[in-house]
């Protein structure tokens, strides 16, 4: 395969007359593949219906009072004892809430910002200006709460290990009105990296300048492994209390990529104060979750082993389309000069960059041929990718074979953005 | 029965000394009798059973696209269209939510402190001060959201037919700070009324100083009548447009009192502009209800005549306990001149005004004789009761001889209570 950066205006013009040509062919095909968001397929779905059956109308006892009725505010005991295993907390520092770990998140982040944190001097919605640290490409629901809340957002960037500590540190030990900062840390979205040890007692040990700065650990896909060996995320929680701040990190997850997504069940682990908080503000937001989903969920997983076997399922219809994806990106595009693509060994997605200020266009002519991408943009704070170089690929809801034609149909419109640039630029 | 007011010194002693027996003689039962909430009974959640049933593996398909999937942050059609004939509304204009309607109005709440309502002039945080018509007594759970957000509580005075409206009309019309009021609309807590055509149409008719003054319709008990020809609500949100204010009002409803307690549905009725603006907040806070859970109550339900034949077996359950509650109250208390309480025709509680002053003292008393009451001032705003006479009853959670047991030791202390003011002050 050619480098594009190295080739002249003949085989340039060549090259485009092909590609265009492939273009048109799949254009003419009138498809229509989406993979704009990060959502298990009818299999993945198909594997959890033992759920439903889990607990019928004599059987829905479980170890609390009783479970069809008011209380249970932090979850039902079992519930908070399987995702305490699953989050990396003890029982009591858990709270298993309703189906999405988003509604925590928003909710940690308003009483923030209505009463301040265990620590804070103040709410932060009474200081002037806060910003949160936004490791970009990163995922857009994140941003949104910032965007919500009226938090400035910071991008750091993001490589192989996690966010660029170097960078993190200064900015958090110059700067008082950054008060948290957003991660992923395991199969990250959407570069899929998994945050190394030392990026993780960083984070932990660092010294900031606001008292109050916190890390919502947003877990989404610890157990989203897609090979026999999964990868191993430190546990942040024991190293912030190792690092003298045992309020730093707010940890989240849910089965939304486990069982269903939206008849799931999320939960948060944090310190003793962070969750005595949390649940004092909750009481005035909800009655709590949904018990009886949440004694589904313990009846059909039982523990962790049984959660990581329902996890290898779907790893093996996932595998699949993730080397699909990885197939099409290096038969096309390597050593072309003009795309970087990551290779995650988990979660739901792989992150393509290509020329600079060609995002755009790409997502555009993909959607023009029928495949409709995430909005280039969409991974960095506001929607606004600085270098317009960033497209996230979902390849989890598509069939293999629709995949593999949509990163064939990515690829091509990547290789003929970025000749049409090379050309202008001639 | 002799009227306390008018008893000498020597018939209070008396009657004292007969009643301290009563009390001591309950004491000495060990009881415990918990009246604090309003819960149902197992014997009201046993009716819902079949719930559990109409969801299984095989039969997860709804109208909608895939159930067990992302997407449906409005809820699925069926259940809005359900919701709607519920709230009073066009399936357009129904939201169905999480399991708690409490989450939803704690979530228009969150909308309006932190980016206004459709016509506000700002946020109302960034207003200095804002106030809240809080029609007392009321529920503690309203005030708890006025109290997360700051906002200041105006009470305002209850009779039969709802909040007196003189009042609320003068109030709102002189001050720009009142921007909202919560209500109980039907079988209020409370005391069980029932707002009447007049004050529905007051409320949706009169002229506020606020252009963006929004009613929070706490619509709970809905269907939730006692006796065989339920009482009628008018419309708030017909009455509301025809009062040429289409956007003042947000209805709000569940299932937590029709199914289960935590394991129901929840849903909000508004105009098109409030429901259009709070769906597009909502999407940065949750990724909608469990829609699943969502399609077993369309599917155990089927329509409104489901739900009202449902209702009715529950009505079965609760009118004796009601009644048992009528009937102590009656004959311990009827004449003495020292107590008047309300008689619901549907709901989940009575509201029961002891002599000024005495409302805590009673609720304590009854407490070291093994009866947990609803503490005394739950049902003002801040927990405070100015005149300390309240006292609410919530008889749906015990058995029918519990209710009178427990209503019998009320009654017991509350006439003790009033005794003893009576001989401090001689």
């Amino acid at each position: 395969m050619r480098d594009l950066s190295k080739a002249d205006a003949n085989v340039l013009h060549e090259q485009r007359a092909q590609l265009a040509a492939r273009y048109d062919a799949f254009r003419s095909r009138g498809l229509k593949l989406d993979m704009t968001r990060g959502k298990p397929c009818p299999e993945q779905l198909d594997l959890a219906l033992g759920l439903l059956d889990c607990v019928r109308s004599g059987e829905w006892h479980g170890e609390g009072d009783d479970e069809r009725n008011y209380g249970g505010l932090d979850g039902i005991p079992e519930a908070r004892r399987l995702f305490g295993e699953y989050l990396g907390a003890p029982q009591a520092q858990v709270v298993v809430g309703g189906n999405a770990s988003l509604e925590l998140m928003h909710g940690i982040v308003r009483d923030a910002i209505v009463h301040g944190v265990p620590g804070a001097v103040a709410p932060w919605g009474r200081l002037g200006r806060i910003r949160f640290l936004c490791p970009s490409p990163g995922y857009d629901r994140h941003f949104f709460i910032c965007e919500y809340f009226g938090i400035e957002m910071v991008p750091v960037a993001m490589d192989e290990h996690g966010p660029c500590m170097d960078e993190v540190e200064h900015i958090v030990a110059g700067d008082e009105t950054v008060k948290g900062m957003w991660c992923v840390p395991k199969y990250s979205n959407p570069t899929g990296c998994v945050y190394s040890d030392e990026v993780v007692e960083r984070l932990a040990a660092m010294r900031t300048r606001a008292p109050d700065f916190r890390i919502l650990w947003d877990d989404a896909y610890a157990v989203h492994g897609l090979h026999d060996r999964p990868d191993r995320l430190a546990n942040i929680l024991d190293a912030c209390a190792r690092g003298g701040h045992p309020d730093r990190a707010y940890v989240f997850g849910s089965t939304s990529k486990v069982s269903f997504a939206g008849g799931g069940v999320a939960a948060m682990a944090a310190s003793p104060a962070n969750i005595a908080e949390a649940s004092r503000r909750r009481n005035t937001s909800t009655i709590g979750g949904d018990k009886i989903n949440q004694l589904r969920h313990v009846r059909f997983f039982r523990d962790m082993a049984g959660i990581e076997a329902h996890m290898r399922k779907h790893a093996a219809i996932l595998r699949p389309k993730f080397e699909a994806v990885q197939d099409v990106l290096a038969r096309e595009l390597d050593g072309r000069g003009i795309a970087t693509w990551t290779r995650p060994r988990g979660g739901y997605f792989v992150s393509l960059d290509v020329p600079e200020g060609c995002a755009r266009e790409v997502v555009q002519l993909a959607a023009d041929a029928g495949v409709k991408l995430t909005p280039a943009g969409a991974t960095w704070p506001c929607g606004k990718d600085p270098r317009d170089t960033n497209i996230r690929i979902a390849p989890s809801f598509p069939a293999v074979a629709d995949v593999r034609t949509a990163m064939e149909i990515v690829a091509v419109c990547t290789q003929l953005t970025a000749i049409d640039r090379r050309l202008a630029a001639a």
